[in-house]
């Protein structure tokens, strides 16, 4: 379990970009290759109000920053995300969120992290991967 | 061309979602099997503030969001995205975008669309495509 | 670990097609949502001959149908690949490699399973994932 | 239309590769940025034999390499497939197929080109796309 600065470091560097800080995500844990976050339901998330279900482009960023970010906790470069791939397993509901994303593949020209988001209950909302092209 | 009318009867429909609404599209053209829309730029849509590019997360909602739009111009119903693909090509930088989709494959049990985003000049931004499961 | 009996059943389904016979797999484990298999090196494996690497053709084939066969082995049946997602690691020398395909969901409309193929040394050489539309 | 000089010196390209002689490819159209190829059916490539249809990973195996080809027809250098996206839109019968390969956007990174394979009847049967990491 990271300690308090090290999760204030990363919450800092998740919080540069406007869009984030909209997302009102938070950092819960990271390690070398890996890296966890809370994303607070609201209702400017929903895609169909009726019932209200989280709109399948949250989750697509949730997974593509993520696994940019797990890819940075190694302590490498990348600049930009090549290509993300995003599953879609169950409809998201009302209620607060959770994501891991992992590392698959370190390389020297592009890396490959994969990431998970789950309800509030665990369950597996949707998953992906996204392709980062690392700088130098 | 579309006439107004068809537009602001599909504009309503988009204009469903609060995510969408956030996002602030407009509808531009609808044919059978194809979209247009405009996507305003603003501050919230930003990754990176220095040079301020826009999140990949905003280009792969448009992504998934235009597609499914594109499949239900056809009269179809469709219920989900079961997956979404997105290649990024360029920065995208301030300024207005547009998006175009159009149907690949429109399938009884899956649905297949692909959706390009363009900046202010025409150079594309990202693209990608959504496979959307059908209803009934 | 699966018993002989249980490897044989699968191994003769795998081997109902001409293609994968000609691929030469081979069944080395199943559970329930997970199957394993050995892929023997041969020369019309190889994209480029100097030095010599396994076709990116060939891996993705096995991602899709091992992902598949993984589906299988829950009792469910489907009947096509929606579509397939395929990360290439490491070039993929001459050698025997053997793959590992596990269920990410199991669904009643379409199943996600991913695959990873390895080389004799355990390096991933490349992994994905496949959407398969279920029966019935 | 290439001349046959221009399509003799593809052709002997694409049979550097075993694999690539294993499938019988042979080359019909090259223009700057785009290839054009005709797929002999055999039974080898068969994955389910009653009815008998193309395996997946024949169909995968043609998007990545034409991908691939149609970026080298530019003069610039891919040395690798970053990774593939196969979308199945129809069972592949029996016949001959064709698929004609073409660029989305040629990088100094990383390039994408989307392929599509048809029956003898011009219908799609698979479309898709690939990364390729460019040299140098």
């Amino acid at each position: 379990m990271a300690d308090q600065q090290t999760l204030e470091t990363w919450q800092q560097r998740i919080d540069v970009s406007p869009f984030q800080r909209w997302l009102g995500l938070r950092v819960t844990d990271v390690d070398e290759g890996r890296m966890c976050i809370a994303l607070p339901w609201k209702e400017e998330l929903v895609s169909n109000p009726n019932p209200p279900t989280v709109h399948g482009g949250i989750l697509a960023s949730v997974i593509d920053l993520l696994g940019l970010y797990s890819v940075l906790t190694t302590g490498s470069v990348s600049i930009a995300t090549v290509d993300l791939r995003v599953d879609y397993h169950r409809p998201a509901g009302t209620g607060d969120m959770t994501a891991e994303a992992t590392i698959i593949k370190l390389g020297s020209k592009v890396s490959t992290a994969e990431t998970k988001v789950f309800d509030g209950n665990g369950k597996l909302l949707a998953s992906g991967r996204g392709v980062y092209l690392m700088a130098g």
